[in-house]
């Protein structure tokens, strides 16, 4: 009748307390058409902008839930997480803007340019090695230093009730939707994408994209059950992090299907884009296009929702200068 | 009682059809803010975003209007332009759209990435020195050769009367504002401006912003009278080319007042755009950011508009990463 183990499982209902409690904290973001891509890859695609996004990221969406919705006893003690970059800038954001403290647990490898940022919001870093196993050990230390509440990136349903506020607006920018598609890592934002449309709009197809080197999603979807990598390298960095039980939740029941990128074709994908759309984005955003544009079957004919997920890129090293 | 010279000048009517007679063909582009920026200068800044617009920059809106102004007896011989890339382009994609030849005289320096945006929307390249002087040989050779009609990229009323609907557009989007900013190369959106805002809203400032490295028309505001450079070297190499007789018309009588930036200024602000505002544009569109910067005292307090003028890029040599 039920799961063995009991979910704090979003509802819809929360995802509509979540956008109103988030709204003066976020922007309504742009949705960008491209008729060059559009004839490049034979499907409608319409880009929703979350690089344009408060703190570079969609990521703010899910963080200022969690930070708004705490009680004021709770607050005073700050907020707390680990986070590849952009949770952290994310969350430094909103715990800035409600006036509490912030103490994010980041790789030491994390770019520059986040670093700065989420010191920027007034976040302290303390820095862990690049896996999730330190990054976790780390982050258990600042907890038990801090009593901080907790708010993980994306196994958090606050975090995915906040994410699943950007497919809302979606669909309200654009009708007649066939599809969206985002990119993976820890599933937040596809989770909150499956709890959006499975909810007011059951027939859109729900694609996930993932890179190749980093496609635990992608086996832990055909295998039936989680399977997490420890430390995998992708040049998008944001998509390295394994699912866990709630984010496994809605990939597991909603997802169409998920689709994978090599390096190259990321890179590549991410340099057409700024070339084309004239936006900075990161190269994690970059792989639902790679693979729409490898999978032209499956996206042709089709209007596309595409989640442009940020644009916290360090801009001394793009990775087509690396060559 | 009249100029020596008679000159074509165009007036807020043609603007008006200009706007009517290219709506089909060009993007009613977004305007941006950032609160970054915002507090960093002082001022209230919104940034007209032409690197968003067709064949990426505001170019597009004064060679359509030629383009598509052109008797069917006239259109047949196609049309030709010399520019140092983005007129280039946005007149090939203009002819393009009306299936007329287009033949463009280019400097064999400008930036790969504009030579083959023009070669893909169908227009065919003559290379030329990157002098002023080898262009206009050059040109002459080729309407000579071709029998086209000849679309200056900025000394042409059609033109000016096209790049007018930006601030036209801009009026219509952001209310109240103070000022207008834009770069200065040959003067053709600087003149557009001056001629919509002169006419509908006097009381907004006009300032133009240019590289002290190619100040011409700098010197040309505080002389009196036109000063040409031959082959200036700018980073900002949308703005190389000198004032003509029609924009200096214009920036004469409407400008409020020019002022410079250096290399290091450009650069520092075309980067600070990216990393802030999550958009690609080229370093012409950095110079008035550059200038609002250095003149905090001018612009604090304001509602400014800034021109985003373009964003076709070499992504391969951006200049922050020559070092």
């Amino acid at each position: 009748m039920s799961d063995m183990t009991v979910l704090d499982v979003p509802t819809f209902e929360d995802v509509v307390a979540a956008h109103e409690r988030i709204k003066p904290h976020i922007h309504l973001t742009p949705v960008l058409t491209s008729s060059y891509l559009n004839a490049l890859t034979g499907a409608e695609l319409y880009f929703k902008c979350e690089n344009f996004q408060k703190a570079g990221a969609f990521k703010v969406r899910g963080a200022s839930n969690a930070v708004f919705g705490l009680s004021e006893e709770k607050a005073k003690k700050g907020v707390a997480t680990h986070s590849s970059g952009n949770h952290a800038l994310s969350l430094s954001y909103a715990a800035g803007r409600r006036g509490i403290p912030v103490t994010v647990v980041m790789p030491r490898t994390a770019p520059e340019a986040k670093k700065q940022a989420v010191r920027g919001y007034g976040g302290e870093i303390v820095e862990c090695e690049p896996s999730t196993s330190s990054r976790e050990a780390t982050f258990k230390e600042v907890v038990a230093e801090t009593g901080a509440e907790f708010v993980h990136p994306y196994n958090d349903p606050r975090v995915i009730a906040g994410q699943a506020t950007c497919s809302l607006e979606l669909t309200g920018q654009v009708d007649g939707l066939d599809a969206v598609i985002a990119p993976i890592g820890g599933g937040g934002m596809v989770s909150g994408t499956c709890l959006t449309l499975s909810t007011i709009a059951p027939d859109i197809e729900i694609y996930a994209a993932e890179p190749k080197n980093a496609d635990d999603a992608y086996r832990s979807f055909k295998a039936g059950h989680i399977i997490a990598d420890d430390a995998p390298q992708t040049i998008a960095d944001g998509l390295k992090v394994p699912l866990k039980e709630l984010t496994w939740h809605f990939v597991s029941r909603h997802v169409t299907d998920i689709l994978t990128a090599t390096e190259d074709q990321i890179i590549d994908a991410m340099k057409l884009t700024w070339q084309r759309m004239k936006i900075v984005m990161e190269p994690s955003c970059a792989v639902p296009l790679a693979t729409i544009l490898k999978n032209r079957e499956v996206f042709a004919g089709k209007r596309v929702g595409v989640i442009i997920t940020g644009g916290n890129v360090d801009l001394d090293t793009l990775p087509w200068m690396r060559a």
